[in-house]
């Protein structure tokens, strides 16, 4: 009933890839302002560390946002990639996170033959997927690896749900993501979840990956829950940084993954040299005011404007977010 | 091969209690000196939010333990717990923990109708079962409910494991846990560990409950995989308070269960008024250096050390750890 594994606590599965998404995630709690100094170092890291993918950003429009407004890692050009990680080359393949309808594809996503980028990871809700579909079609045909995140599935009904992903399976998309936005999740409901996605995408000879917030603090559990049923992509944050809640720890994944090609040293350098401090300058993690808009199923926003506003009122709090949502 | 559920996410399993383990576990982390406003409290949070148990703290012998060096709930006299509730004429049951070699108990645990307590739950090694065994039966002979905790289990093989547990299920023993000491346990292992659990446990008709530490934030998460599989005793602390990483949050479990004579809301009262003003005192819950005793099963003391020292130099402190076990 809940799901056979696929590989043991011992052994190593060659087809399982991390991506570690600290910058882009990272990013909503800090509106991407990161040092160059720091996202040097974390590129270094995630090469010593032996990690798959690294996530810079997003792709997003500067027609609807202002560049003034964000630091560089919102829009993710190229050429400050490149200023980064000059040709990379190294085993880390890098990837940017491109919102449907808040992405200029078309002028934004160069040929990958004169890009930095090997990924681009679309992310849309189910019912923008044939935009989705279109990015996807445009990324693919520009030679680029892609995958796709379906958000805030919590709030879809199965149904709809499996003819989503069914649809995707069906275009050129390499990848397709489980994302529990809301850290909504138990892990039995991502046990079936993720053999939903598993049934349908294998029919196509497609991926699935796992992307977790900690609302719960049930990051780290979901994922190496969809993990053991097959699910390959994983996604983490060096200390679960994050909007909110935050992510799957990085360094938890590692230690779990048991492929000598992952190495924690490097992350635990890091963590010692840039993130102890930038934590005593931002908030992010576990805190009851998430624990509560998970169980209930709601977005985050309340939760960190009712942290930021140095709040404790939580009785009050849970009793307006069941207005909210009532 | 992972196991059967016991019942759903959308129904209630009356077979379950919740055991709140606040001031035991969270002792450990400020020697027990909590005020009696505190503890008076957080009875009355326990009764209000439909709480089963509340344990008050050891019956630690003052032979081996100097009562001036630690508050009170170290001791856990019944004079003191009646000070708190009286003659109890509530529905929460009174528990306190007696650690195997450290407890006075024939002079301590009085007979049943002398006592406000419910529950004595007994402390064992897997080395120390027939000393275990004999506090069990004299408090099951003076009138008393109990439980058994077998620590360090991680350290244990399965063969003697398997003889140990057997050998608690042919005592007078109530409920026999599953307790995991150094965080270390995945879920996929919970779930083998409980399964052997239960199969001995239910040949004699004994309970199965769970005790779960946060070493890798999969406290919460190990506690509701045990709490799937049939385990029915689930213990929790307001916050996740308790030694290092501390332990599964009640909050959590009582959002999780579907019961309703649980309430969150006399906890979030609590939390608002008693634990943010204690939490900026002590310190506890998750952080890299409990990770890495986890990942390497190994008690938490070295962790707790470092961070008391304020060091960061993580990838040091791996090091030895590393030297320690090896």
């Amino acid at each position: 009933m809940a799901g056979e594994s696929k590989g043991s606590l011992m052994t190593v599965r060659e087809d399982v890839r991390v991506l570690d998404a600290t910058l882009r995630d990272g990013g909503l709690v800090n509106n991407f302002y990161f040092t160059d100094d720091f996202v040097r170092a974390l590129y270094a890291m995630n090469v010593a560390a032996g990690v798959d993918y690294m996530e810079f950003g997003y792709k997003a429009s500067k027609d609807l946002f202002d560049p003034e407004k964000f630091g560089k890692w919102k829009f993710s050009d190229d050429d400050d990639i490149r200023a980064i990680v000059g040709e990379n080359e190294t085993g880390l393949k890098i990837s940017v996170m491109a919102d449907v309808g808040r992405t200029d594809f078309h002028r934004d996503i160069l040929p990958r033959s004169e890009s930095p980028i090997d990924l681009i990871r679309v992310a849309t809700y189910i019912n923008t997927l044939p935009a989705a579909i279109e990015m996807i079609e445009d990324a693919k045909k520009k030679g680029y690896e892609t995958s796709v995140n379906v958000m805030a599935v919590s709030k879809t009904g199965t149904d709809d749900l499996a003819k989503g992903i069914e649809l995707l399976a069906q275009s050129s998309v390499d990848t397709i993501y489980l994302v529990d936005s809301f850290g909504a999740f138990y892990p039995e409901q991502i046990v079936r979840l993720t053999e939903l996605y598993l049934s349908i995408a294998e029919k196509y000879g497609k991926n699935v990956g796992i992307h977790a917030h900690n609302n719960q603090q049930l990051a780290f559990a979901n994922t190496i829950e969809s993990l053991r049923l097959g699910a390959s992509f994983v996604d983490g944050t060096v200390c679960g940084m994050g909007r909110g809640a935050g992510n799957c720890y990085l360094e938890s994944l590692l230690s779990f993954l048991k492929n000598p090609k992952y190495n924690l040293v490097p992350v635990m350098r890091f963590i010692e040299k840039h993130m102890v401090p930038l934590k005593q300058k931002e908030t992010w993690g576990f805190d009851l005011p998430y624990l509560l808009t998970g169980i209930l199923n709601s977005h985050p926003s309340s939760a960190i404007e009712f942290i930021r506003d140095g709040r404790i009122d939580y009785t009050q709090f849970y009793q307006e977010i069941l207005d909210d949502i009532g």
